[in-house]
């Protein structure tokens, strides 16, 4: 039998909480019997759903607490309320502590990101963290980052996001040297901005058994799959994951309206309906659920807040993964590599700590 | 009948040259008569093609040149090889002298606006160009600019895009106050760039009765069409653009693959027939073809150098339109509304054209 992977969820996290929480759960469960869980929320809100899962409920440990943080709350006042309390924060610890090897959440983005950082800390040598979406393509799945836990990346922050990914394209997919892509612009004359330029000079430099630097891609390139990881810093990242959800329900619209036009398109869509249940499945949303903080002291997923149990199932897998598959080991590992100074510096992390902590607090402070 | 329209043409330009560039002036020379051409480029190449046309060679009016600009070659290449000899720069020129009132060419992206740069110059008050393209939404079309003529832009560049693309909007659509919104990321703890922000502040208090400012947008708001204008700056813009295309390129393989799976995916294809040459029309990326150059002395419209004969076609109707329906004159009236001290410092325009020269030479020379 495997090693149990404990798994720690934000039970209360997501638009409609335990629900969909508990469910997905047990889904993913079902599928890896090696799981146990630690769920962290509202009594009353968790044990009667709980009670719906027999087997769950047996196999997990439920830590009640009084504090929820709402999908609407700012990261600096979700800090203020529900640091050390909330079910979110609780979750986290249960990481950093030892007690889980990774943590889910479909709860508020902001302050999960606010939390997980203060909680875990950044791991030594990496400045900030980044947030990396599973993206389908017509081949089978990349790994984009950063979308969106960080506006504006330096080259050596780009250097790190493109190590952290060639890591999670290792950890997810059976591959031993991740294609890696830096997104650029295709126009001649502005050939991008500059720290997107020098990130590409120093991952040509740079000697990393497991990533493959192939060079500039661009946005059309995400969905062809000749790379494995596409790198860029989070404001484009959050732009261009967006721009793609939205291009994907705007084509759902067009198809729908135009299957249901005439009655010709009607019988047509009949017999087609496996066709159609094919591509539904393709562009399933749930299917590709569960991004992941990298760069933190601890693996963080974050599930869409508006998903179902089988979405949030795909976040608990994802995080499987990251855990099955030591993706922080191969993180550490590789940075040590390229930064092997920085082991050193570690020690001098209870300075480190305390200005990460004020960094946390005036970063999210007037928001 | 309609007062007459001339439209310069890069005959050269473009993956196939004149036969798409003449296939598609013939398009829209019939389908608006009050089209008149100015053709530049080589008589070896471009005389052939226009004898297949008779009606569009008895009406256009021929400029041989020697040299013409490749897709491949590199801007600051292509200023020095093609200033002032160039099809592609004669064409810019015919606007530059009021020859003809706009020009259209299929050509390298990056030469035509550094050369239309270096020969129209900036508009007095606007300090860097956009691209602005055309994108299909689920309601209609909206504009979209920057898409990669200027990487990086401070607030009041944003306020100026946000402007020309309300021009562009009343010119090219029947609206009388375009939407106007800002696109940015939606993460809460980030909460977009500062120059973002600052562009929304200043959005907000401006009067132009031209303009309605809606606010941020994110990317998955471009495909809703819940606002006319969605304004960046170029990398993000670009990004956007192709991440979409790319994208809709994805979705179209997906369709492709399963409606040849199956004998009844096949069958239930032909009855639906009529309905997929509706979704195969609403993703035609020949039917949004034609970006503008913005913020120049003249209209440049840039047409996908891999088109055909029906896309450039469009490309020339989007030129036709931002002639018929006054677009420079309508960015000139808005601009001297918010900035009335910009029409008298255009007396130093002497001083301020030898400076553009400078920069668009500084700006390219290092490609």
């Amino acid at each position: 039998m495997s090693k149990t992977i404990t798994i720690a969820l934000d039970a209360m996290g997501g638009d409609a909480g335990p629900s969909v929480v508990l469910a997905g759960a047990e889904l993913s469960r079902r599928r890896y019997p090696e799981i146990r869980y630690i769920l962290h929320g509202e009594a009353d809100a968790v044990l009667p759903e709980l009670e719906k899962y027999p087997t769950l409920k047996e196999q997990s440990v439920f830590h009640p607490c009084d504090v929820s943080i709402s999908m609407e709350e700012k990261p600096s006042q979700a800090l203020r309320r529900g640091r050390r309390v909330s079910g979110m924060w609780k979750a986290i610890e249960s990481v950093k502590n030892g007690e889980a090897d990774v943590m889910v959440s479909a709860g508020n983005t902001g302050a999960l990101m606010a939390m997980a950082r203060f909680c875990l800390r950044m791991m030594p040598g990496i400045e900030r963290p980044a947030l990396a979406a599973v993206w389908p393509n017509v081949r089978g799945e990349s790994i984009v980052l950063d979308v969106g836990a960080t506006i504006g990346a330096d080259a050596e922050q780009l250097v790190d996001f493109a190590l952290m990914g060639s890591c999670m394209a290792r950890a997810l997919y059976d591959l031993d040297r991740p294609k890696v892509g830096l997104l650029n612009v295709g126009v001649e004359e502005v050939k991008g901005l500059e720290e997107v330029r020098l990130a590409g000079t120093q991952l040509k430099e740079i000697d990393l058994p497991g990533l493959e630097y192939a060079g500039f891609v661009e946005g059309d390139d995400i969905g062809r799959g000749n790379v494995d990881v596409i790198v860029t810093e989070g404001f484009s990242g959050n732009i261009a994951l967006k721009t793609a959800e939205g291009t994907a329900r705007q084509i759902s619209t067009y198809l729908k309206d135009a299957m249901s036009r005439t009655l010709m398109a009607r019988i047509g869509y009949l017999f087609a309906s496996k066709a159609f249940s094919y591509i539904r499945e393709k562009m399933d949303p749930r299917k590709v659920n569960g991004a992941v903080f990298l760069g933190l002291n601890g693996v963080v997923i974050k599930s869409h807040g508006s998903t179902d149990g089988e979405g949030f199932a795909a976040a608990i897998d994802v995080g499987h993964n990251t855990v099955r598959n030591r993706l922080q080991e191969k993180i550490s590992a590789d940075l040590a590599r390229i930064r092997p100074w920085v082991e050193e510096d570690a020690n001098d992390s209870a300075v480190e700590s305390s200005q990460t902590e004020q960094n946390v607090q005036r970063e999210t402070s007037n928001d």
